[in-house]
């Protein structure tokens, strides 16, 4: 990854992410997750990563308005060809950075249950899942969080300069 | 609509939204653009209309982060019932108040050239079209704005107190 260059994310970014999303999932229909509005209103929190002009990554996040001193990432998405190389974890390094300077004292996300990456990922970053009720396979989950048959992993972590590199 | 009661939408209103959003819109897939995260995390500019213990219209508004001086409305919706009887204007206004609460000049959305109502709503409550190459029946219509195939007009509208009832 020595020549890829991550950096702030701007609206026009949408058509080239929103072109391949899908694909970089398989052929599940992610786009619908996001819609333009993450690209216009959300820059300071939202990078993409490139080399040699392409997007190979991208990270949604925003400041919480309801808790202004948390931030909530929506959305992350690497190319399969870029994937185990440590992309996903420098992303998030820029999210951290970026929340941090804005104040944010704690960062927020939600992930499925069967995406067991995913939770592998948060887990290794630091995120600790909410304590539900219900305890599949080790880890706490809410039911329907994210509507009917919907269940999420709700993770936080807490945010604070010595914690990022 | 004499006992129709407008308060702040919070996290535990979503079960009863998403249960009937898509009905709402004539069993048109609604539901997914409103993940919860717009439940918890914008609470302070979006807002649900309750009549006699249940929801009759919503709207989900955020301040960009991107653009701090302007507001953006996501999503509004009222029950078919309840329509025409100016529940819609009524939530927009709450929404230009938070709005400039916060500090925000100007309030933006989007809404698809085919929703003649949508527009027509949006006129009349002063809202500008942005101007576009394409013009379609009158009014600036950007292609694939949402992606492929999804055009849309996109509104603004200056937000000074004066303009608020």
């Amino acid at each position: 990854m020595n020549n890829t260059v991550i950096r702030c994310a701007e609206a026009d970014d949408y058509k080239a992410i929103i072109a391949h999303v899908d694909a970089w999932w398989g052929g599940r229909r992610m786009a619908q997750m996001l819609p333009k509005l993450f690209f216009v209103h959300f820059c300071q929190t939202s990078f993409v990563a490139e080399q040699d002009g392409h997007i190979v990554g991208f990270v949604f996040g925003f400041v919480s308005q309801s808790y202004p001193d948390e931030g909530y990432i929506h959305f992350v998405g690497v190319h399969p060809g870029f994937r185990k190389g440590g992309l996903g974890h420098l992303l998030y390094e820029r999210v951290f950075e970026a929340m941090i300077r804005v104040g944010c004292r704690k960062v927020r996300c939600v992930t499925s249950p069967v995406n067991k990456g995913s939770i592998a990922f948060h887990l290794h970053l630091g995120f600790k899942p909410e304590i539900s009720e219900r305890i599949i396979e080790g880890i706490s989950v809410f039911e329907d969080y994210d509507g009917p048959g919907e269940d999420r992993v709700l993770f936080s972590r807490t945010l604070s300069r010595t914690a990022v590199r």
